[in-house]
Parts: C-alpha cells; structure tokens; sequence
C-alpha cells in the first residue's frame, strides 16, 4: 500500500515532455527526458519522417516505445503516409503535455509558438537557431538559471554561445571577467550533413563583430565580449580562441581548479595525446559515449596561460550535443521544479 | 658605343644571386630574381633532385637554363647520380656570387651558414623557418626595410608574420596602434604535402600564447600584440581574425583607404563572390597567376569594422608565396643597392 502511495506521490510530479522536432537536438533531448527521474518523455512529434525517426523508432532504437504524434494536420498526414503509427497532433493532446520543446528548423519554431503553443497554453523551450524575439529570457544553466523561472517560453543559446557562457561564467563568479575577445573555428557540418561544405577553404563570417558576442551577452548582460569567427572543412566540434581580462589577479592553477569544479567542463590534456578535434572524438568513443557525443565544454589544460594579466586558453564545443543538458534544466526552471543542483549532468555524461 | 657603354653599366650594377634550397620558397624566388632588372639567377643549388627541380629544369619549365650548383660535396655526388649536370660547389663559385637565399630546410640552413657562407664571405637571407639565431635582424619589407642595410644576414620573418606585419605597419603608419589580439587559423599543409594532416580535425597549438605575436615584435619592437593559433583541414591559405586597439579615432573608410594603398595588401570583396579562401584561389586562377599564387596579403573589405575604438578585420594569407617580395627586397636591402620604392611590386604580382 504505501509503495503505491509513494508511486502515486512520484507520478505526481513527473514533468510531461513533448519533444517537437526530432533532428540533431530533438533526438538527443527525447532521450536525455527519458533518463530524468522527474520527467516522462510523452512523445515526440514532427510533420515528416526522416531517417533518424526510422533508426530510433526501429525495434532496436531507443525510442520505439514513444508515442508518436503530428506536430499539425499536414503533418499527421504525411507520417500516416509513411506508415508512422500516429497518437494525434500536439493539439489534440494539448491538455496531457506539461512542456514542450520545440527543436524545430528555423521559421518553423516561431510559426508553432503562435499557432500551436499560444492558443493552447503550452509552455516551450526554443533552441539556438529560433529567432531572438521568440522569447523574453535567453538560457544558459550556469550563467541564468533562475531567470526562467515561470516564464511561458525561453530560448536555450546556441551551441558556441553555451560553451562560452559555461566558461565566462565560471570566471566571471570567481575572478570576475573585464573583457573578453574570442575568435571562432566553426564546424562547416555535422557528420550526417553531407551536402555542406567548404571542401578544403576557410569561410569568414564577414558580419563584424559576430553575433556570438551578442548572444552571450544575453545570458550575461554585464560582460564585455567581442568575437570573430570562420568556418572550416570539420564535422565534430568548433574550436574557439579566447583571451579574458579578469578583474583579479590570478594565476593558471586556479582556472585550471575553477574549471575542474564546473561538471559541464572537461579538461583535455593535449601532452596525453588527446591534442586535436579528433583525438578527443576518439575518447568519447573509446568511452562508450552514445554517438560519441561530448557534452561538457573541452578546455585544452595545456593552453590556460596567464600572462600580463591576460588569460588565454583554447577549447572545443561538441556541436550536436551540448544543449542537451540546458534544455533540461530550462524545463526545470520554466516549471520551477526544484532538483538537487548538478543531479542532471549525472544523467547527461554517464 | 654609347649603347654599348650603358650595357656594361647596368652590367655591373647586377646583383649575382644564388638561390640555396629549391623548394616551394626557393623555386618562386628563383623565378623572382629572374625578373629584376637590377638582379642575375647566378644559379640555383640544393643537395639532391626532387619533383619541383624535374619539372623546372625540363625544357618546358621556366628555369630550364638556369645553371645547377651542388650545396656542397655530397650533394654533388647526389645531384650527379641523379644525371643533373652541375657546375659545382657553391664554396667553389662564391667568389662569383653576391649574395644568398637560403630557402633549405630548418637546421640546414644553421649548418649552411656555419659551414658554406661564413667561410666564405657570402651575405645571405634566411627565411621564416630558420632558427631566430641565425641572424640578428629579422627582415619584413613593409616594417623595417632600412634595418638590414649593410647586414650580412638576415631572416625574412614567415608567412603569417609577414601578413600580419603588413598590416600592422599600414595602420601603425597611419593611425598608431595601441594593442591588438590576432588569432591565426592555419592551413594544414601545402597542395603537394599530401603527406600532412589534418583530415576533419582542428589542432590547437598548445603554447599560448603563440610564437606569431613575438615574430611580429621582431620587426615591429614596440608593438603589443598576442596571438593564439590552430591548425585545420585546408590547403590554400592561412586565415587571421584580428582585433585592434588604435590610437586615433578612424571610420572604416580610412582604413580601407589606408590598406588600398599598400600594394601588397589586396582588398577581396565577399559581396562579389569572393566569400571564401577557395574562392580567392580560383580568383587567382583566373587571373592566370603562376601558381594561383597570391603574393598580398588579402583583407576581407567587409570585415574591416570599427567599433568602440576597436578595429576588426579578417585577412587570408597564401602561404607559399607572400614572402617571395619580401625575400627581393631583403637582398636589395643587405646590399644597399637603391631601388624605386614597390618597383618590385610590378614584377611580383605582374
């Protein structure tokens, strides 16, 4: 009898998740959803099905026993014609989803919040590529938390924003940061994006300064930060090179021991062999990491310098992975759900 | 007779020039020297025969009549084997010869000046990759021409050294510099170093900050200046994003000015298509420049911005033949002969 009681408790607060969109980030949340304690995966949904839905909805995917519903009325129909074995459209169920987390191309994300998430009171967490306006607060779990606490809607920042924010926040709490310039090496694709390029050429972002300066500074409005950035011929991780005034005097061991604390950042020892973009994809597949994914921010150890008051060091952002865990954690602070600090990352790195 | 007389004149004002090292520096420099009206090929030398000397020396190839000269006995040896026709040492022909480059590989280059010019009383110009030691002055044309005067050594600074001098100097001229962060995304290897990496990876270079920024004091003593640098998968061309601090208040359009009018600075419009380093090679091809060769260093118009006082600019640096007028005007420099200023220019990038 209690055990039920207890059930019933646990059942009560567990958040009701649907993930709208199943790409690169849709695919990565539904799953890290299904691992949270306080949260149930209600399903997914889309308007088509494209192969990562055929992989994961296989027998042997991870995700073949989630619900599956439209994300509108053309969608239903399409999937129906693809034979997916629909539950309904996010309308239809409206009343059954606590939140949703709409990773959504470009467009189509600002197109759902005024069709389909206003009309019916549905809460969502938008990613890096929705336009700005889509919602008030921006997101990043260690430099903002608490600003999307009750919020209807929040935009989690990009993949290079995050990576930045996690480590200007970690000077920023405990040197304090005065100015900051970085300069980016983007990816030119994820590995499934064969039809991207360059092919052997460096592209300039000739929009100067770049927007990434800006976007961090929507999480931390105080800092000062200036960035540049290319693209190159890469599929796994950007690569970005910054040089950090900070307010205190500090020297090279105490970052090295304020990014150790941060469980989002994982120090990469270049003198270990692990001194470019693909030893470190290696590790994460010799760790068993599911699609070799690297959450957390890797900061080459080798490359924290500290001269004349200036703090250099250079590190990489897995592209594809990295929201995932600030997508959680704005659920959280949207439904202001309280949970033990850090006890998702458990989840997200095991 | 007057015509005559006039010949012996120009005659005797020509400087002999032996290129030591026939690779990617040393055959463009052998094809420069070649086309200076005040300079003589006495010859080209190197200790064995490789692809570039094959296709060089053929009767279809530029240098086919130029005169091969063994870098020492060995070499001798070697080359003869190899049915190269030599006319002998270099120790055996320096009295006839006015001055060196040195284009060998690192460490060759200490031991040829130890062992060939020193011995010898031969003057000689060393390039980026040489030790800092070999020579006191380190030598871009755009910074401190006048300092290798009457020398008798010198070290042409490297590739990303000499771009970033050139523009260094151009605003330091015009508007002083306060300050600047530059960060180097350089190309993996050359087209025939099909040997050299990386495929899909970025490499960070672990020292930080890099050795680009105490290259640039070398010419340039007392500008402050602190770069970072990786390394990525392509082969034309280095890429740097630069921050910098000016002493005066300028708008872009005086910048832009300022650079037009260094010839070995080329403004490349990404609004016209020129949007990428693989876009300026075809640039280059289409021009029908040797090579696809760039010799300026090309500064992306739309990326020069100012901001708060900050100038931002992106430029792309080919690395295999930038230093070509650099390497003709140090030997015009260490043997003080007067020139007309950038005359070179036209037949660099003729």
């Amino acid at each position: 009898m209690f055990y039920s009681t207890q059930s019933i408790v646990i059942h009560s607060i567990m958040i009701k998740v649907l993930v709208n969109g199943f790409g690169t980030i849709g695919k990565r949340v539904a799953e890290a959803v299904q691992k949270q304690e306080d949260m149930r995966l209600y399903g997914i949904s889309d308007v088509s099905k494209g192969p990562e839905m055929e992989t994961l909805l296989s027998p042997k995917g991870e995700l073949h026993k989630v619900d599956v519903y439209a994300s509108n009325k053309e969608g239903a129909e399409k999937l129906r014609k693809d034979n997916v074995d629909i539950k309904g459209t996010i309308e239809e169920h409206s009343d059954e989803i606590d939140i949703v987390v709409d990773s959504t191309p470009s467009g189509v994300d600002k197109s759902n919040k005024e069709n389909i998430y206003k009309p019916n009171n549905l809460k969502a967490v938008f990613q890096g590529g929705a336009p700005d306006d889509i919602a008030e607060v921006k997101f990043n779990a260690d430099a903002n938390y608490q600003e999307a606490n009750g919020e209807n809607y929040v935009k989690v920042v990009s993949c290079n924003t995050t990576s930045l924010s996690r480590t200007m926040n970690t000077l920023e709490e405990n040197f304090g940061v005065d100015e900051v310039v970085a300069n980016l090496v983007r990816r030119g694709g994820d590995i499934p994006q064969d039809g991207r390029g360059p092919i052997n050429s460096i592209i300039p972002v000739t929009d100067v300064p770049s927007h990434h300066g800006p976007d961090v500074k929507a999480v931390m409005p105080e800092l000062d930060i200036k960035t540049l950035a290319v693209k190159v011929p890469v599929t796994y991780g950007h690569v970005h090179m910054v040089n950090a005034e900070l307010e205190q005097d500090v020297n090279e061991e105490e970052i090295i021991e304020a990014f150790e604390k941060n469980p989002r950042i994982n120090l990469l020892e270049a003198e270990k062999g692990f001194d470019s973009t693909s030893k470190v994809h290696e590790m994460m597949r010799d760790l068993g990491r599911k699609r070799s994914d690297m959450q957390e921010t890797g900061v080459w150890k080798e490359t924290i310098t500290v001269e004349d008051g200036t703090c250099y060091w250079i590190h990489m952002v897995h592209q594809e992975p990295i929201v995932t865990p600030d997508t959680i954690d704005a659920l959280s602070s949207l439904l202001e759900v309280e949970r033990q600090p850090r006890s998702r990352d458990k989840t997200n790195t095991a």
